[in-house]
This record gives C-alpha cells, structure tokens and sequence, in this order.
C-alpha cells in the first residue's frame, strides 16, 4: 500500500508535527506500506482560495496545471492520513481550501443521474488525526458529531470513500492529556496498519 | 443598527452576488439600518491561511495591524451577515479563512476558568444566506445539520453571539429552484428587519 500523509499546521513545532512523525516511523517499520509521501500544505505554500471567474472555470478545474502535481499525488495514494488542529471544531482553511480545490468534479466524482454522484476515489482509505485544546467529548456530546459528519458524509462518501478512520484527542494543551500515549497510540497504529478497518461503522 | 456583509463568492457573475445586492437594497430601504459596509473576500484578496510561528505568535494574533481594520468592522457592525455558498456541507475556505483569523482570542472571546469562554461579541446578531446544489433538506436529513451546529454552537455562542439565523437555499442550479423567490424572501428580510429574532431557537 501506498500512503500520503496531508499535513495542514502552520507549526513544526507543534504537536501535530510530533503525530506526523509517528505516522512516518509506524509506516516505515510496516511492511505492508511501502511508501509514505508527506504534503506539508504550510511549507508547499499552497492557496487555499479557489477561484473561479469566466477566464478560469470552475467545470475546468479537474484540468488545472498548477494543481495536477497534487491530483497525482491522491490516485497514487491507497491511503490518505490527514494530520490537523481542530479550530472551530472543523480543519483549518488550509486544509478545507486544499479540499475545495482537490475534490473536483470529474477527478472525485462525476455527476450522474439521481441525487448521489459517482465516486471516482473508490478503494482508497482515509484516517484522520486531530487535536483539540477542549475535551475528547466534545465534539461528540456538544457538537453531535458534526466534525466527523462533515468529512464522512459530505466529502469521503461522496467521492466513493467508504473506509474512514478519525483520531479525535482532546484536552491536547493540558498537562496531563496524556500526549505521549496518544503518539504512541498513532505510531503502533500505522506499524501494524493493514488495510483493515475494524473500527468502520457506517453511521 | 450597522450592518456588515461578508461575502465569500469567487464570482461576482453569481447568484450569491445577486443575494447581496438584495440584502443591500433592503438595508437601503430599512430606516432600522443606519449603514451597511461591505467586505468582498475575494475582490479584498483576503489571505485565508491563518499563520503563526516563531516570529508570528498566535496569542498576538488579536493584535495583528495586518488584521485591523477587519477587526474594528466587526467590533462596528450590530448585524454580521455572511453570503457563501455550501461547498461540502460548509462555507468555502475563504470565509472559513476569516474565521480562523477574526474570531481570535482576547478578541472574540476571552479564556476564563471553566469550560466555557467569555465571548466579547455579545449582543450582535449573525444571519448567514448560502446556497446549495443539492436539496434545501439534505443537510437536515443527511447531515444532521452540520453546518448550523458548526456554526451556531462551536463559533458564534463561543465569542457570544446568541441571535444566529440561518437562510440555507437548496436546489440553486435548477431551473425550478424558485431563485427569483428567495431572492425577493432574503429584499423583504432586509426591508423589515428590526433586530428581533421571531426565529430564533436555541437547540
């Protein structure tokens, strides 16, 4: 399996760049992986705006040149991590610019017929890894979930995602959040990572 | 009462456009309304990524002269309206962009002892009138209203804003879609806004 590893901090001094690194390490000492490429969306000074206007349309956006690099990078991967900070309990725009731009039309998905499109991503997996400075139960007690809803059924199941995975840690500012169990939690995860995902409900 | 729109649309050839020039035309028409300002996100060529490091700490980021004048619009405005259409079940990065820097702490709120902050925007009023694809239920049925819980509970209850109400207008690329309707809807909303929340719920 071939993983890619999208990184949106804007910090490597953070604990989101100590996650990436367990990710690196689990992955290299795991056979079943044999490459690991790393998108750092801060460093790679990508934009996250999408624009469109009549010059540049959006219906050619699975076409555009300066993000083909990026789309190559998705149909190579079997498995896509996202590594982010949780800010108004959603990703970054970074990220959700990456994603307005990435998840095109006729490269993600393609419009058919009926409410559902096809998903042209299909096969792929997808484990999310994010951090909070508020409880681990927020999200899911206060914000119904609404994060984890986001990503799966608006965005991954739509293009054909079914198998997603989400790491939601909370209390990551305080002293005792207990960060080194969970980096040790993401490391061991993607070392013995096979593809599986015992965890998957559809919901 | 002040009012500032911030409009998040690439395209100025768009229906969201034609929804600001409604809400315009209303606040123009309203004797409530002393002033409306508007923010184009696109036309200002807004940054959405929000950066910090080293040199750029983000507890100064309430302080950021980069940021100053979108700060005293906000602390100016009695009513923030946001126009943006629904890309993957929330706004586009570039509004989201804005969030991430605007609603800054010892700005927006200010961290207390407990779970919850202090928000430091109490007493304005938020409207938001965004446009979908899909059907006008999709998000309530499919997504468990992701969207509004985002927005509502984890944002604007978090910095103090209580009056939250939602125009979220599906079925906008049909020809059946009733444009011309909540076009008109979203002018007479504008005419006759008082301040007062008829639909407010808290939920």
């Amino acid at each position: 399996m071939k993983a890619l590893a999208v990184y949106s901090h804007p910090n490597h001094n953070s604990l989101n760049f100590a996650f990436l690194q367990k990710v690196i390490k689990g992955a290299e000492e795991n056979a079943h992986i044999s490459e690991l490429k790393v998108l750092d969306l801060y460093k790679e000074n990508f934009n996250p705006a999408l624009v469109f206007n009549k010059e540049k349309r959006r219906r050619d956006m699975h076409n555009d040149p300066d993000l083909e690099l990026y789309r190559k990078q998705i149909l190579w991967a079997d498995i896509l991590i996202f590594i982010y900070p949780m800010w108004w309990g959603r990703p970054p725009a970074m990220l959700l610019g990456y994603i307005d731009q990435m998840f095109s039309a006729n490269f993600a998905y393609k419009d058919k017929k009926g409410l559902l499109p096809e998903g042209l991503l299909k096969g792929k997996s997808v484990v999310c890894i994010t951090t909070m400075k508020g409880p681990t139960n927020y999200p899911f007690l206060y914000l119904r979930n609404a994060h984890k809803i986001l990503m799966k059924r608006a965005l991954f199941h739509f293009v054909g995602i079914k198998k997603v995975k989400f790491f939601e840690f909370g209390n990551m500012e305080k002293k005792n959040g207990k960060q080194k169990e969970k980096l040790q939690k993401i490391y061991l995860y993607f070392k013995k990572y096979k593809g599986n995902f015992s965890f998957y409900k559809l919901f």
